[in-house]
């Protein structure tokens, strides 16, 4: 569905969605020629950039001397940074921001971030005069493998994540492993297990070369760090393309995050625990699981613990003050969820390491049995 | 591009958008059967009905109870009334409230009032989890005729009127000609202007019907309204099959409106001046350009003030007090509006009454002249 392109050490992962396909770019010095790559998007000699306070101070200045190399002005709207910035009174501030930048049909935002940038202004083009074009410049480990591919949007709300958003495509997403050496090394190890994810759903080789390479991922060799994006892009856009809008098969990609979303709005999306920490806590939870209903060989779940321990990724609930974790408050969390049909919970579980499936047949028994030995396990 | 299915009383206009596609059923008596119409496309046995506190009074009861003769439960969220209602702050209470109410992906929403509750509801319906099916019931004449189709949902901002919003289809529409005995009369004339509008636009025997037959209109005639409901949900149906997202020929539906939405901007969406009677006064206005530049004949515009006159349609810019027109604002306004491209003003014109096209070559001066006209005319 979806074609990889080597050009020398830029790679290209193509995105097939009919009129709405699109190329992500991964490589080094992306940010620093950027004008070149967006450039030719442009309907008008200007873009507005959105990005937050930490990234603006390392990316801001190098993409617009790149756009400025082009004739092209920019402004920039600089957010907040963190997982609290995605809600709807941030969301209205952007719009107006935009609006206020004299904003049209024609023009193209550029999201310049992690996830958090990427979501909330994504679903604020998607919104603005009913849509306009945006360009993903992802910054963070986590964005650059998971939300800038698929075109999906959107804010928290109180009553959980990603509960208000639309499917807004990107027109061009350009991934930097450059950004990454900029990056917090928990951000980076956040954005690892998500890497990990796509080796566990349905690329059982790509988790043996994790197991043999990861740690050169994250200690920062460029060259495994793209070949890691663009596995992950290319898995990604190859579920993406047979089902844009997850009616059936791209819920896979959710592996992991039944349970780690329900661990994030027990915290409140406070930065407690990153998205990515939670989606690695849920991934060894989603095989525990499925060794336990009996359907996944035992010793699953142990080999994932032991990778994550050699890469240093968290993989326990942390006893943490402010958190009082309990099973049944998580279960209550699920059951908000959007992924909810009908009342059942769906859960992404797996017959081994690189075969997942999609299941709403999972008693509340075994869901509270996974997570109480998960509370035993971190010694809450 | 849409069919027209005659069933007694009850006649239906089929939107064509292939899997987007939906009826339109108008006639007597609609929102009392509403169970009927609605079971087939709920995936479960309740609903949940966003109405607003004047349409509530009548409406509500006879909608539950048509629904509870079905076996279907539904539970109201009772917005308040009028043009303010559609901003962010609503939008965000009330996609709290429908998560509150345990929403999911299968649930049906049904917006059953105005424009407002329209716009609003299908805005929360496309962005709650990423998007869920509704159903309207418009209550007021003008949101029967427009608002209802097309699938355009929004709200206003400080900047402007509908500059956040998304496209987004319901599944079924039901135009109850028995809700417009409710209607205050003032709203059923600011209605009945974007009526004539599709007379104006491509359908001069229409407009020749209306001459004739738009007092039986006004005047509560159910078999004068159907027919005028069905034809301009027909007019509108066509236009929006040949181009859903607006980027050509659907523009043409905004004749009068940019001039519409200026005058709405300048009072700040007060309920001062309804939408449909800033279409009245916008349409004058576009047709007055239009002869003005030479392109249509003299006595077009006369013609539709006597029509506005002796249907007690207001055509002028009333002096108010709280209101200081001035042309140059107003222009100030449309420059805003999200009708601009390359900042050049996009405007409807028309070469006869009937034939309008879409331009973007219309000279300041002509504008500021055509303003000014109307600004002396109307004792300002």
């Amino acid at each position: 569905m979806s074609a990889q392109i080597k050009t020398g050490q830029i790679e290209t992962v193509q995105v097939n969605l009919a009129e709405r396909s699109y190329s992500i770019h991964v490589g080094s010095g992306l940010i620093n020629t950027a004008g070149d790559y967006i450039a030719p998007y442009l309907k008008e000699a200007r873009t507005i950039i959105v990005t937050d306070s930490n990234v603006e101070k390392h990316w801001l200045a190098p993409l617009q001397n790149s756009l400025n190399s082009h004739g092209i002005s920019s402004e920039a709207i600089v957010m907040e940074p963190g997982e609290k910035t995605k809600n709807f009174t941030n969301l209205e501030q952007l719009v107006c921001k935009l609006l206020n930048a004299q904003i049209e049909r024609n023009t193209v935002v550029i999201a310049l971030g992690g996830g958090v940038i990427g979501d909330l202004t994504g679903m604020a083009a998607a919104i603005i005069l009913r849509g306009i074009d945006f360009i993903q410049i992802p910054t963070s480990l986590l964005s650059q493998v998971d939300s800038s591919v698929g075109g999906k949007t959107g804010i928290n709300t109180p009553q959980g994540k990603n509960l208000a958003g639309a499917f807004h495509q990107p027109k061009l997403v350009l991934c930097d492993t450059d950004a990454l050496k900029t990056l917090p090394i928990r951000e980076l190890r956040a954005g690892y297990a998500e890497l990990v994810k796509y080796g566990l759903i349905a690329d059982a080789p790509f988790f043996d070369w994790l197991e043999k390479n990861g740690e050169r991922v994250l200690a920062g060799d460029q060259d495994a760090q793209r070949h890691a994006i663009v596995k992950s892009c290319q898995a990604k856009a190859d579920v993406v393309s047979e089902d844009e809008r997850e009616t059936g098969r791209r819920a896979l990609l959710n592996f992991g995050h039944t349970f780690g979303h329900a661990l994030e709005a027990e915290v409140g999306y406070s930065g407690t625990l990153l998205h990515g920490e939670a989606v690695a806590i849920g991934s060894v939870m989603a095989l525990s699981i499925s060794e336990r209903i009996g359907i996944c060989p035992a010793g699953r779940a142990d080999r994932l613990r032991a990778h994550f321990a050699k890469t240093n990724i968290g993989y326990n609930l942390h006893g943490n003050a402010g958190t009082d974790w309990a099973a049944e408050k998580l279960l209550d969390h699920m059951r908000l969820d959007k992924k909810v049909a009908d009342a059942k919970l769906v859960f992404i579980l797996a017959r081994d390491i690189g075969d997942a499936f999609i299941t709403n047949e999972v008693n509340d028994s075994d869901i509270l049995a996974t997570l109480n030995e998960a509370l035993e396990q971190s010694g809450n």
